[in-house]
């Protein structure tokens, strides 16, 4: 939010102008760091997160999403060292994309920590050797959920959701082989009303899908021991009733990166939990990304 | 083994004969109960995991495949009851197929219990709303392993492998929701040779791909109490220095259909663990069968 307010609504009008749909237009204001977030922004377009990695780490995490696609849906990677593409084809479909710009916040690693939270770019930290991973996101179905008469907490509260390390383990593959574990992000619901958001997000297969867990048994479960001490993004409140319901998070990743630690040579970057990028995929497109086999 | 060796031999003579590929040949034993089991088969070949389900459960257990892509990796399953087609096509190519004979051994379950090991067939217990699925088996990458100067422990010793229970949780889905966990397979290696054992199975994404666990500690993370008892296959024999190592398997939906109970509505199915079926895919399909975006 650098601009004085009157430049800040003349770029604003500029970019509605200009984009091509409301996925173009969130990821034009977030370059311009004109959005707080993404929860609620351009219904029926599929969000995602991010994960860069050096090129020599690529096949690898590649393999890694195959084999955790739960947490890890992966929807879209850059060449190497070009901010500007992402394949396959189809998932960013205006020309003027940039990884570096148009996520609305980035953090950077350096040996499996966080040195630098919330930037508002990372140009300085992209190099030629960079690849950047796109990742299905659950704020994508939250439209779904509110279209059916079914809260969204942390929409009511203006945040990004709660999310939370948990015990389930990610399945090692190559360097990504240290123990790490699922972060899942939580929605609050009443008892009656999980199954129908299991029937409601399952066919989001390409953005974590339906809960991986619920109630207060199934938070203990998977190792949640405080729910109002979320370790990402913001507390949330629970209604009378209420139990938490968790989901898979793209957020994985980022647990990964730390487990590995400082075998991670080079640069690493991802999102800040929360504040994600608006691709050009749409709902219509979950069938085909689902990872299932043609039976037809 | 019903004929009399004379017969024995004359029919094993025409099914060589008959065969297109090692892999039919393999199943047309197996129809005829002339093999014990299918470990060290037709080489280059895929093997497959069986689980047959009534077809109002098999939406949901194309999802839990897609989810749970380690040791559930889905590459067929028949039409609604029929048991001569397998889709997508490719995964058979002999005109001559049949799931209830083809496997070398079946197992029936009544609400989630086995209630008739070790059966012939299932051409009984088959009904025109059976659905039957085919799920990558570890078999598959054996030969790699043995082509790379590395020991498949149960080959040597002439068995099935050793197979367990585990606690990794199998992420639920739909009504397959009752925290089952996953079951794996076991090979013996010594600690230096588990960097290769990893490298070569990795791209066998579609057979359970790269181990999920090794060594001493591996097991007790995992949940193995005791390696010399197995909960399915045979009990193996570690030399000095070899610790076990472990891979996802195809025996999980076993697990899954056992947690489930008599929520599954219906006959159910599975092949006998460690007694599978050869289809006509072969390893060059692998790349395609991964599950990995195209990012060409």
């Amino acid at each position: 939010m650098d601009l004085p307010k009157d430049n800040q609504d003349k770029l604003r009008a500029e970019i509605a102008a200009r984009a091509i749909n409301p996925a173009h237009e969130s990821r034009l204001l977030s370059r311009h760091n004109l959005i707080p977030n993404t929860v609620g922004l351009a219904p029926g377009y599929l969000q995602v997160n991010l994960v860069v990695l050096p090129s020599a780490h690529a096949s690898h995490f590649q393999d890694l999403c195959a084999r955790n696609t739960v947490p890890c849906p992966l929807l879209g990677q850059t060449p190497i060292g070009d901010p500007t593409r992402i394949l396959p084809e189809g998932v960013i479909k205006s020309p003027d994309f940039d990884i570096r710009t148009d996520f609305s916040s980035y953090r950077v690693f350096e040996g499996g920590v966080v040195t630098s939270p919330s930037q508002k770019d990372i140009l300085a930290e992209w190099t030629d050797d960079s690849v950047g991973f796109l990742i299905g996101c659950s704020l994508s179905f939250e439209e779904a959920l509110v279209e059916n008469g079914l809260r969204v907490c942390h929409m009511e509260a203006g945040t990004v959701p709660a999310m939370y390390k948990t015990n389930i383990p990610v399945l090692p593959t190559g360097i990504f082989c240290d123990n790490a574990t699922y972060v899942v992000s939580m929605r609050t619901y009443k008892e009656e009303e999980i199954e129908s958001v299991r029937d409601i997000t399952r066919p989001y297969l390409a953005t974590h899908g339906e809960p991986v867990a619920w109630g207060w048994e199934g938070a203990k479960r998977i190792g949640i021991q405080d729910v109002h001490n979320p370790d990402f993004g913001a507390k949330q409140q629970f209604r009378e009733g209420e139990v938490p319901v968790f989901w898979g998070c793209g957020v994985t990743p980022q647990n990964v990166v730390a487990a590995a630690g400082t075998k991670i040579k080079g640069r690493v970057m991802s999102h800040e939990p929360g504040y994600m990028l608006i691709t050009d995929l749409t709902i219509s497109d979950l069938p085909r990304l689902s990872g299932k086999i043609e039976i037809r």
